[in-house]
């Protein structure tokens, strides 16, 4: 039964909670020797700044089993999200219906990281029509028909935006909500 | 984008779209020959009918890769859900949560069986903190925190629930809502 006391805090996956970019451009560079440090230009998505040839790889990397097992996760993450737990009901909300197999893998990875979240409180979607308090996401496409408090988590690609209340980094969450 | 034009339509899997119940029953009945007809009290769970010793073997079906795969469809399922996607933005919600071998059988069963539903309108769950205009679930539980209008699926562990509009079938959703 959902646990009302607490407000409910939903959190995504990727680029959130996990370093999914690092992961990308760690097998782009083993693979093609893009540099690790490769500019990213703001408001871009990193295959916009990819030479052309290699640039729609991202697709096939995200869609190997494996990909989304062992990436590393955000600074700060699994300290903040224990620590919110014990004012919030942490559900983590992640958009993994778009790569079939990453299904198995997001979860076993919840589980070795985050082993404090319940099967009870995570969220595979597509479209995230999800009804909470607080939506923590660096996707725009996530927050803006989301009727709570909308938190922009910072990555390159949505550094134009402006009209999100907006967080940098994991130590900027433990600052605005415990 | 989530399609605002339409209506929000949630369904649930397992006992509405899913005829979970006779998968369990032809594997007791293989394994320890209980008869499929046996008799299910109204408002009791499946295990609750079963003799002592064999009646948590349902967990370890359920967990067995597979077990999702190849689950008979209700009657009539497809089709309307084929004629309510003209009019609702249809979304399955799945607690596939539970079972984290679930996850992959419950998706490549919907792309069998309902292709029709793109990977944007999937969400496997825990708890069903969703926003929704509809949700037709079986469990209870599900509706009981949901904001929208709520119909309860016929299965014979919730004949005694009063509480809910309730659809005894798949003709009876068509009816009510095209």
């Amino acid at each position: 039964m959902i646990n009302n006391e607490k407000p409910r805090l939903a959190i995504d996956m990727d680029e959130v909670l996990t370093d999914t970019l690092r992961k990308f451009l760690t097998l782009y560079n083993r693979d093609y020797g893009i540099a690790m440090d490769i500019h990213q230009a703001p408001g871009k998505e990193l295959h916009e700044n990819l030479p052309e040839g290699v640039n729609g790889q991202w697709k096939i990397y995200a869609n190997e089993k494996g990909f989304f097992r062992d990436i590393p996760p955000m600074p700060d993450a699994i300290e903040t999200v224990k620590a919110l737990s014990a004012h919030y009901n942490v559900y983590i909300v992640s958009a993994a219906m778009e790569f079939r197999n990453s299904l198995e893998d997001k979860f076993d990875w919840l589980g070795e990281h985050f082993p404090f979240i319940p099967w009870t409180n995570i969220l595979f979607t597509g479209d995230k029509i999800i009804s909470a308090d607080i939506l923590i996401d660096d996707r725009v496409r996530n927050l803006v028909h989301f009727n709570g408090r909308k938190l922009l988590f910072t990555s390159p690609h949505n550094l134009l935006v402006n009209e999100y209340e907006r967080v940098n980094n994991w130590k900027e969450v433990a600052g605005l909500l415990l």
